[in-house]
């Protein structure tokens, strides 16, 4: 049996498109001494990625060209070498993109033992996704009951979990999203308070008639545009999450927008980045506390599937293009 | 005997210059039972009274036209109907550009106790620029020992108290300051590790060479283009206190610069604005070890005096110029 692999072969500078990457297949690799051979049920495809990809400064090494898309996957262990992943276990993890690899434990990011709730959820709402938005909310944010999130991005696997749990916490929630049917998305499912399209002549001023006493926790996954339609929204004492640069295509050269500080200054509000994988140690828990909340009804997902690993070098683009409806994934 | 006052009569965009303002002699207030009547010594003049003056977005409600320039003075009771403050008390305190002032216990900041030092001290290295470097510093920057701290304005009111007191808690200093006179000022009198003249063909290449491991903590109080030569020089988890926006002549129109959320994203670095009347509580105890650190010879401070009301008018000017070295005051 083959191996298919999906291999980086261009370096964009701006959003990686179909033709950027290649399918191979090779053969399996070898099994060594303590190592075990996934096979991948899911792969994931993330804003992320695109940042994985530039060789510019970033906060992860690129992924070298020739080589198999860096990328989150759950899978089952179908071949063991070591004694504590036993054949059957089901891992999410650093498996890339393609249908099977040889791992050794430093590239699990956990067992997945919720056997009630679909695999898929590890990559989604139970894992990256989910994560990031009930932490970075969580630590960075610091939201109080009754403040008011807004969140950019608010129908996309991070913003709405970010609504939700902000909703969880007795906050008044505003969604920016693009288009009436993503706003209607997270009216009607994630329970915003209320939904505002971008995509409109004055987003400052009908960010300002939803939130009159100012927004506390900006949850931003965009920069951009949008965002600078918030700063001057600031309420006295705001936190802003910058959890991604979505809006952004490229960073070479280094796009301008309205300054900051002055915003920081009078507001004395609070600006700071979240990059989840400085947070191996909180992951668990908060894995438990979602899949608490899924369960009881109280945190709702949608999930975007495609199927096949042939459908991986257009995904990437396609999610930049927002096609997408909730966490986009790849199906084995 | 008259009261000289100097009142606010234009409202620039940019700085105010010496005709924005007019010297009236005017009678004396009366003084209403609760009241005290205070003789000003010293008048500060401060950096922020550019926003003091501008009728946009602030931190405080603009100065009205016709009216005396608000300002901190330092000066000493003279006539009272309080029984709190009895006559020959020294107070620092919203006294406003003017020689006398009637006044209620709400426009003091502080009784001036220590009787060993100038009073002057009261507006500068015991005062609001003294304070703002020190809980600025400790409460928003968080230095820890062996870490680098760069500040803008380095020779200045706050810049210069910032640097040695970061000096004080084990970290490595490095001073952002106009020409080499000041640079100089910033090493040999202030004790910061290595000073950089920002006038200079590649600032952003000069703070690497100084701080190669990157800016752990920036106290910025110009925004503009010497923080986006900092950005770029951000240590993993850095914080940037938004102190001032000195550089910036005017907010009408919203000046643009690099985007900021990207160094944010991938440094986890944090950015938040100080603003010095939100720290009523933790003043005085932050004059008192300031004051013991002036006393121990720990902490040096420079002065520039100007004589007579007449100085008032061109002074703030005068300080956007540079051309001040140290706190600039009005000696009356």
């Amino acid at each position: 049996m083959k191996n298919c692999q999906v291999l980086l072969i261009n370096r964009p500078t701006e959003v990686a498109q179909a033709d950027d990457f290649k399918i191979v297949e090779t053969d399996p690799d070898p099994l060594p001494q303590g190592s075990f051979r996934v096979v991948n049920h899911f792969l994931s495809v993330d804003p992320a990625m695109r940042g994985w990809i530039a060789d510019e400064g970033n906060y992860a090494s690129p992924v070298p060209l020739g080589s198999v898309m860096r990328s989150l996957a759950a899978g089952e262990v179908v071949e063991s070498k070591h004694p504590d992943f036993a054949v059957g276990t089901l891992l999410s993890g650093w498996f890339g993109w393609q249908e099977q690899c040889v791992v050794t434990p430093d590239a699990v990011v956990r067992r997945i033992t919720e056997a009630d709730l679909p695999l898929s959820l590890s990559l989604g709402i139970l894992g990256i996704n989910g994560v990031t938005a009930h932490l970075a909310l969580t630590t960075i944010g610091q939201p109080i009951a009754g403040e008011t999130v807004l969140v950019s991005t608010a129908a996309g696997a991070v913003g709405s979990a970010v609504g939700q749990i902000a909703n969880l916490l007795g906050c008044r929630t505003i969604g920016v999203a693009g288009g009436k049917r993503k706003c209607n998305l997270c009216v009607d499912e994630f329970g915003f308070a209320a939904a505002i399209d971008y995509k409109q002549p004055d987003l400052e001023y009908a960010i300002r008639a939803v939130s009159p006493a100012g927004v506390d926790v900006y949850f931003d996954n965009v920069a951009g545009p949008i965002s600078d339609a918030v700063y001057p929204n600031l309420a006295l004492n705001a936190r802003i999450i910058v959890c991604g640069t979505a809006s952004i295509a490229t960073w070479k050269p280094w796009p301008s927008g309205p300054r900051v500080e002055r915003y920081l200054l009078t507001k004395r509000a609070r600006m700071q980045g979240f990059v989840i994988f400085d947070h191996d140690t909180e992951y668990l828990a908060s894995v438990a506390q979602l899949a608490t909340w899924v369960r009881e009804g109280k945190l709702h997902y949608r999930e975007d599937i495609l199927d096949g690993i042939e459908a991986c070098p257009g995904a990437l683009a396609g999610l930049y293009r927002g096609e997408n409806e909730g966490k986009r994934l790849i199906r084995l």
